[in-house]
């Protein structure tokens, strides 16, 4: 029945990827243009896929940026150089549909929340563990939005103010160590240590040296390889307790395309969460889990949004 | 009307602090005991304090230290020695009245937010400065409480994992720079450093040094302690900041026993945080305001626990 479908859109950085959901939440279509440059042409494709997957009750679309609660993406330097892009109220004139916009990690922890991993929780974080990191949060069965819709900026916490200059002006953020350019640097400086002389010659030199060489040589059973898997697990707990410190959640879901390496990754990451976590004897422990989703999270959580911004 | 009396009692270390609120809020009846040795005691008084207060419609207490959501006290150090005292159910099977418990912080949280600094804002967080630092969040207009009951555990974000040891165990957590205690060692390391002499004078040696000789000085017009002053304002502000990306709050309330001092920190620290927010040209900064409520918060917020714990 066409009055129940919602169709979701998440906007990457080099193509969308839109999803039709029934009233179930089972997805009934899929679609994908390239994204193009500039605000017009991307409001075009936008409408061009919900048409596509539609006639659609509601619209959700999830934009890697700061989102405001009323759908303006405030800055997305990877995407648009303009710094207010009203994408809300642009579709809601071109479509006169209920639209609904977030920030695509917040999508993501929407859909994994609501028909993934963290179906049924009432606290949760998720951590979306990519180029850089991002994140969602439900308390009390409620996604957090913040006043301005800014909240679950997780990878710019500062976890060491001396630590390396981050894009956003400042040192220390934790997407410097936890994400995967963060491994990507990680390993740089182990190789610059000659910690890692098997990985520089698959790479070609120090500076060429990238996550997935690491990961490679781990796989194949570099030591070396495996130990900056190891500290780069230690980085990423060290952001999760201080999630489990200010939130207390019962689960967090990680998600991003670091995720699809669990082999390597799971591992490290839960023993040092173990290890790091405060008053670890004097609680259960959060569980640590794995999204379901993968590539389609953010659409599906975007088709979502309506439902879950205004419960 | 007697029905409608609320009794709170803030559990300290030294004293237990207990209010009644009439039905609008007001406090219509305080009493105060030396708080004494052992869990039997501390139930005892409690029952005393509620007895002298009531008849109470509801009782609610708040202790220092982790507590479940029925109320039972995992750990609390400086109070008593056991691991699971169950205040809660104790006082619930000698009242015969509605008992709610939460951490002390919480409470003086709760106390802001519904009749203080915080009043009827959404989104806020309440940061405690004393000898440690404590927590209480609200978010979408409801208690932030966790799964266990343990969110709001703020001054163990870990902030520096080279940094200074903390008795929890781990290196760098917020506390360590930003309490009261993280004051004297920020002004000890100072001292050591031969920044501080007048200070060391005054105080009778490097390793005598605490946070009051600094805020003596530095209201004097001391130069170097009011730069130790400026770099208490800077730790507290990176806190907050990482708290803002997390929650993205409209407002946060500082209390506490530093927060009294607002004429040496209130300046620093609110400087520091418009340098250290992340994104602060795309966001309305969060407003930054000081509790109203002193010493009596966390009682307050105690008598107003069982309506804030089910809304």
């Amino acid at each position: 029945m066409s009055a129940a479908r919602r169709v979701g859109i998440d906007v990457g950085g080099t193509k969308c990827l839109a999803v039709a959901l029934d009233a179930d939440g089972a997805v009934v279509g899929e679609a994908r243009r390239a994204t193009p440059k500039g605000p017009a042409a991307i409001i075009d494709t936008l409408v061009e896929l919900a048409t596509e997957l539609g006639p659609a009750a509601t619209l959700g679309v999830g934009v890697p940026g700061l989102v405001t609660r009323d759908g303006t993406l405030r800055a997305a330097p990877n995407l648009v150089d303009i710094s207010d892009f009203q994408v809300g109220s642009l579709l809601r004139d071109r479509l006169g549909t209920d639209v609904e916009v977030d920030n695509d990690a917040t999508c993501a922890a929407v859909a994994e929340w609501q028909l993934g991993a963290g179906r049924g929780a009432d606290d949760m974080v998720m951590v979306t563990l990519g180029t850089g990191i991002g994140g969602g949060i439900v308390a009390n069965g409620r996604l957090v939005r913040g006043i301005n819709g800014f909240a679950g900026e997780i990878g710019h916490m500062v976890i060491d103010p001396n630590g390396p200059p981050c894009p956003c002006g400042r040192r220390g953020c934790w997407e410097r160590y936890a994400s995967g350019s963060g491994l990507g640097r990680l390993a740089r400086d182990a190789a610059a240590a000659h910690r890692l002389d098997a990985v520089v010659a698959m790479a070609g030199g120090v500076d060429q040296v990238r996550g997935e060489h690491v990961a490679e040589a781990a796989r194949q059973g570099d030591a070396a390889a495996m130990e900056v898997c190891d500290e780069f697990g230690r980085w990423v707990a060290l952001g999760l307790v201080n999630l489990a410190n200010v939130l207390d959640p019962g689960l967090f879901v990680l998600g991003g395309g670091l995720a699809a390496s669990v082999d390597l990754f799971g591992e490290p990451i839960t023993r040092w969460f173990g290890e790091l976590l405060y008053a670890p004897h004097l609680r259960p422990h959060p569980r640590l889990v794995f999204a379901d989703m993968a590539e389609r999270a953010g659409a599906i959580g975007a088709a979502l949004l309506p439902g879950v911004h205004r419960p």
